[in-house]
């Protein structure tokens, strides 16, 4: 009876979520502008994934960030202090997730014409992946030390994601990361994943991501 | 509107949740049960600690575990094998944490009395620490690879744990992890918490932990 209860009520919270996600995905859409979501566990490199490849977009694309978290305001001040791009903090005050509202929000606080938005999550694999935020694509970082078995005990990220960005390659020799196995776990869930393989340490991988990036926002 | 009323549903499950917690962990204080909550994001290494930890204890004490996971029975099965532990999987169907409920389903489901009963929580910083599971102690992971900010960013799951477990030590060279900074942030969310380094992998630190663990348990 119990968990009845809270299903129901999350059905209801998903319901008015897909509507508010589908009205701003085709809003950013009429207005040309691209969103991106971007998740992973806490620590997988968000930030720093984000440095590199919008270092490398950013004379290409008018870009804005938003840094979501629970607290803090390290990652809007990271991205700003590294690649001059706007950037703004979300504070979700304790939720574990973003909701297309919640987007919405931060978008109308940058408050300005931007080609490509970028939606930093909450470091989480669960909760975000089950909130359609209304951005055109979802990605997500796996990164070395987190093992090549995710994809097996978080399927719902893996599935919604069509972007899985593999990150950490530097520390591979050090962990037992079979890279087979992780892209294998990976399209298991969605054969239709583009996978790439990346060091936002020492940048190898990025041109090629940021490639990637740029083909499909044009 | 819409914020405010996901908040006054949040309340009343944690309020329901609340009052099952405090009569499962007295139920288990008087049948000489101990109790952990053992929380940490996806790849932190809770189940290598695990096994690591009941190898050692088991002697000493009749232990049951019992594996959260959204889907998969990798970990239970991994328990299993490695430490001959009685152990089941606890599939959330999709919710990011357990509730107090769940919790003790997990424990009719071992059906037997065990001395240290160990709860092994969805991987997740953010909502497992909202629940109170019914645990007599809240024990949380942090691997090196994550960064010592982590306690910057998800506050609530370094307040409610009086146990911090500094995992993956081995591969520190690799990383830019300051581990005073580490111990400082933890301490700043809760001044009481007991801190522990180890190498799940090699081992190194673990019979400390072990002690530890026993010398509460008693």
């Amino acid at each position: 009876m119990k968990n009845y209860k809270i299903i129901e009520v999350k059905e209801s919270i998903f319901k008015q979520n897909d509507q508010d996600a589908n009205l701003l995905r085709k809003k950013l859409k009429d207005q040309h502008t691209f969103l991106l979501n971007l998740m992973a566990s806490p620590g997988a490199g968000k930030t720093t994934t984000l440095i590199q490849i919008l270092s490398i977009l950013k004379s290409k694309l008018k870009i804005g960030v938003m840094e979501a978290d629970i607290d803090s305001d390290v990652d809007a001040k990271k991205i700003l202090e590294n690649t001059g791009i706007d950037s703004i903090q979300l504070h979700t005050g304790g939720m574990c997730h973003l909701t297309a509202h919640m987007t919405e929000q931060g978008i109308d606080a940058l408050d300005d014409h931007y080609d490509f938005l970028v939606l930093e999550n909450v470091g989480n694999l669960v909760c975000p992946a089950e909130f359609d935020t209304g951005s055109h694509l979802n990605a997500a970082i796996l990164s070395v030390p987190e093992g090549d078995d995710k994809p097996l005990k978080y399927p719902l990220m893996f599935q919604v994601c069509d972007l899985v960005i593999i990150n950490k390659i530097d520390v591979a020799p050090y962990f037992d990361f079979d890279f087979a196995k992780a892209k294998e776990n990976i399209l298991m869930r969605n054969p239709n994943a583009k996978i790439f393989c990346i060091s936002a340490k020492t940048g190898e991988g990025c041109q090629e991501l940021a490639n990637y990036l740029l083909s499909i926002i044009d």
